[in-house]
C-alpha cells in the first residue's frame, strides 16, 4: 500500500482519451501537486491508502476546465456597455471607464472577484491579457489558481505604461518575478496588429523568445478588422505573420474569426494555437469562428470567455453550450462541434493552446492535480445517459461542487478556502460606486 | 394599514413597464393569489401589513419566467440522442425510445422533475405539448406551477391515442376535468402541418373554438419542413392556415425558423402568436428565426425552451442568453435583442402569447403572485449596473433563491416546498434504468 495525500473515491471519472467513456465507480490518487493515479475503484483500492478521503459519491469527476481568454479584472466594469455598436462601446463607455479607474487597486480586486467566479463555475487555469497584470498575478497565487497572463503591449499609451518600451519592461518584470512560481506562467501580449506596429510585434517576439515563453494577440476578432490589415498590409494577416516570423508553435491567437482557408494552413503547418470565443463572438457581434475547418486542419483550438464587459459571464460551462450550439446552427449541421469534441476544447485541447499540455486539462499519472468535481445529485442532471452531453448541454458552473488546483483542494462543498468571497465582493462594490459615479460623467 | 397574507421587502424590484428600470428598496404586498400593491417601500410600509414577512435584502424581485414550450415529460430522455442528423435522431432513437417506454408512469415522474427544474431556475408558468398530458397537469398541479397544456394530436397513432379521433377526446377530457382549476389551462396542440391532415387542423381548431381556449402548433421549424409544406399546399403554410380559418389571436405558433416576410405580416394582421426556442434551434441545427422582424412588425413573441431531449436544459436565464446573442452574431448587429427587449419576451410578453397577459409576466397590482427571488449576493453577479443585462448575461437558474405562484411560495431558500425532489430523482433514475435498456435493443 503506497500512502498518498489525497484520494478522491467513489464517484465516475470523466475519460478524455477513448470518446464519450468513463470509469465508472473510479479512484484519482493524488500526492503532493501530482495525479499518482487514476482507475477503477476495485483495481486501486488495495493500492493506494490516503491521507485525506474525499467522497465523490453520486459525483462526476473530470479534469478542471481551462480558460483560455479571460480579462479578470473587467469583472469591475461588468454591465456598464451592453447591446451597443462597437465604436460606441469602447469609446464612450469602455476606453472612458478604463482611464478614469484602472489603477493596481480594480486590477487586484477586479482580478480576486474573477478567480472566485472561475473557481466556483470549475476553472482551475486561465489565461489572461489585460494591464496591471502583475496584480492579476497576485491574485491568481493568493486564490491557489493556475494561469498563464500577460501585459496588453499597445503602441499607445495605457493606464499602466506610457511607451511600448515600458509595457515590454513590464513584461520583462512578470517574466523575471515569476519566473519559477507553481502556479503563474508569464505569456507576452501585444494586443492586436491593429494596435501595435510592426517593431512593437517583433520586440515582444524577441522577448518571448529569450524566455522561451509563449506569445499571444488577439487576431482577426471581426470583418472590419480583418479589411483593415489586408488594407495595411496588402496580404493576408497571417502571411504577414509569417513574414515577420511571427508563426511557431508558442504563438496563441485569440478569436481568429475572421481567418480565411489559406490562413489556417498557415497556422496547422506552423502549429500556431487558436482561442475561440463564442460568447464574446456572439455579444459583440463579430461573426462565427471557423471552428470546425481549424480542428479539421489540425490546429489546436482552446476555448475562452472573453472578459466580464464584453460576456458577463467566465462561466466554461456556459461556453461549452455556445460553442457546440453556435457551430450546428450556423452550418446547420447538428453533427459538428459534437459534446466530446467541445468538453476537449475546454480541458485537454485548452491545455495544449496554452503550452500546458504535459501538465494540465486531463487526467492522467504525472499530471498536476487540477480537478473538478460535479454534484449530480439535481433534478436538472437527472437522469444521466451520456457524460459528455451532460457537461456541454445541461451543467452549469453552479453544479461545481469541489475544486482542486495543484493538488491543494481550493473549494470544498461550493465553499472557497482561498478566497474571502465577502471581503472580495464587498472591495468591488466599493470600486463600482466610484466607476459608477465617474461614468455618470462621460456616459 | 391593510393587513396582507405575506410582504416581500428589502429587495429592488424590476420594473418592465420602463426600459432599463428599477425600484431600488421596494415592497411586494401579496393578498391571497394576488398582487395588491408595489412600490417604493418607503411608500408602502405604513400602508399594508404582512401575516408573513419575506425578506429579500440583497435580492432582485421579478415577475416569475414563462416557458411557453416544452415537453415537460422527456426529461426521461434526456441525453440519449445527441449530436445526430435529425432523422437518425428521431427515427432510431426518440421514436423507438418513446414507442417502448412512454406510458402514464414516467409521463409523471419526467413532468414532476420538469417542475423541479424550472422552480429552481425560477420559471412560473410553462406551456407544454406531449403526450399522456393529463399526467403532466396533475404532476405541475402537485407541483403548484401554471401551465397552459395539451395532447398533440397526430394523424398516426401516439403511445396514448390509437385515431386523431381519439386525441381529440383525450383534448376534450382535458378541457372539461380542468375548466375551473386555477393553475391548469388546456390548448388544443395539432402537431405539426406535417403530421397532421388538413380534418384534423379543422377539428383541432373547432375543438378550441367550442371551448374558447388557445391552439398551438409546431410551424417552419426548419428548411425541409417549409419545402414540403410548400409542395403539400401550393403555396406559404401560413397563407394556407389563413385559408382554412386558422389564423387568430389564440393561435400560437412553435418555432417559425422558416418563416417569411408575407406570413410575418399575416400573423400580425390576424394577431398570432410566436413561440421562439433559440437553444433547441441551435442544438437541432433548425436555423434562425427571423424574430427582431416579428418583433418589428408587431408580433408577439414569447420564449420556449424546448424539451429535455431537444435541448436538455429547461433553465429559461440560459435561454435568455441565447436568444439575444444568437440574433447578434447572426445579423452582425450588437443592438438587436437587448437585454430588456429579452426579459420582456421571458416574462410579460411571453404571457401574452399564452393569453395570460392580464394575470401574468409582471409585477402589477391585480395580477397574480408568480415572483420570482434572485440571490444578487455571489461574486458572478458582483458588481451589479444594469438589472436586465445581470439576468439576460449573467444569472443562471441557480441564482434563483425563492418562487412564489400564484401567491404560494413553492420554493424557499432553493428548498422546494411542493416537491420531495431526492423521491422525484429516485423515480426517474429507475425509469432510465429501464429506458437505457430498451436502448440496448434498439440503438
Amino acid at each position: 500500500m503506497q500512502e498518498v495525500d489525497r484520494i478522491i473515491t467513489g464517484g465516475r471519472i470523466l475519460v478524455l482519451d477513448e470518446k464519450e467513456s468513463h470509469i465508472r465507480d473510479g479512484i484519482v490518487a493524488i500526492d503532493g501537486e501530482n495525479i499518482v493515479a487514476v482507475g477503477e475503484k476495485k483495481e486501486l483500492e488495495n493500492r493506494y491508502i490516503g491521507r485525506e478521503i474525499i467522497d465523490a459519491s453520486g459525483c462526476l469527476i473530470m479534469p478542471g476546465l481551462i480558460n483560455c481568454h479571460n480579462h479578470a479584472a473587467m469583472t469591475c466594469f461588468r454591465g456598464i456597455a451592453e447591446d451597443l455598436e462597437l465604436g460606441d462601446r469602447l469609446f464612450n463607455y469602455i476606453f472612458p471607464a478604463e482611464a478614469k479607474n484602472l489603477n493596481e487597486e480594480p486590477a487586484y480586486w477586479g482580478s480576486m472577484l474573477a478567480c472566485a467566479e472561475m473557481i466556483k463555475s470549475g476553472t482551475t487555469t486561465f489565461c489572461d491579457m489585460y494591464i496591471f497584470e502583475d496584480e492579476t498575478a497576485k491574485a491568481a497565487k493568493k486564490a491557489g489558481m493556475r494561469c498563464l497572463l500577460g501585459e496588453a503591449l499597445f503602441d499607445f499609451s495605457s493606464p499602466n505604461s506610457q511607451t511600448p518600451g515600458e509595457g515590454l519592461d513590464y513584461t520583462r518584470m512578470l517574466a523575471e518575478k515569476w519566473a519559477d512560481d507553481p502556479l503563474v506562467n508569464i505569456v507576452v501580449e501585444p494586443h492586436s496588429l491593429c494596435t501595435c506596429s510592426v517593431d512593437l510585434l517583433k520586440d515582444a517576439k524577441a522577448l518571448a523568445d529569450r524566455y522561451n515563453i509563449p506569445y499571444a494577440t488577439r487576431l482577426l476578432e471581426n470583418r472590419g478588422e480583418r479589411e483593415q490589415l489586408i488594407r495595411k498590409f496588402g496580404k493576408s494577416p497571417a502571411s504577414f505573420l509569417k513574414d515577420i516570423g511571427f508563426l511557431d508553435e508558442r504563438f496563441i491567437a485569440f478569436h481568429c474569426v475572421c481567418i480565411d482557408e489559406e490562413e489556417i494552413k498557415l497556422f496547422a503547418d506552423h502549429g500556431c494555437k487558436v482561442v475561440h470565443n463564442p460568447k464574446t463572438n456572439m455579444k459583440l457581434a463579430s461573426g462565427v469562428s471557423p471552428v470546425p475547418d481549424m480542428l479539421t486542419a489540425g490546429v489546436t483550438v482552446g476555448l475562452g470567455t472573453g472578459g466580464c464587459a464584453g460576456n458577463n459571464n467566465p462561466d466554461m460551462f456556459a461556453g461549452m453550450d455556445m460553442a457546440a450550439k453556435l457551430h450546428k446552427v450556423h452550418r446547420l449541421d447538428p453533427t459538428v462541434m459534437d459534446a466530446g469534441t467541445v468538453v476537449r476544447m475546454a480541458t485537454c485541447e485548452g491545455a495544449g493552446a496554452l503550452g500546458m499540455e504535459d501538465t494540465s486539462g486531463n487526467l492522467k499519472p504525472g499530471m498536476k492535480a487540477d480537478i473538478v468535481i460535479i454534484n449530480l445529485n439535481k433534478p436538472r442532471l437527472t437522469p444521466i445517459y451520456n457524460e459528455f452531453s451532460h457537461l456541454v448541454y445541461t451543467v452549469n458552473g453552479g453544479d461545481v461542487d469541489t475544486v482542486l488546483i495543484n493538488g491543494k483542494v481550493v473549494m470544498r462543498g461550493r465553499r472557497l478556502l482561498t478566497i474571502d468571497e465577502n471581503e472580495v465582493m464587498e472591495r468591488v462594490k466599493e470600486i463600482a460606486v466610484r466607476i459608477r459615479k465617474n461614468l455618470g460623467s462621460t456616459a
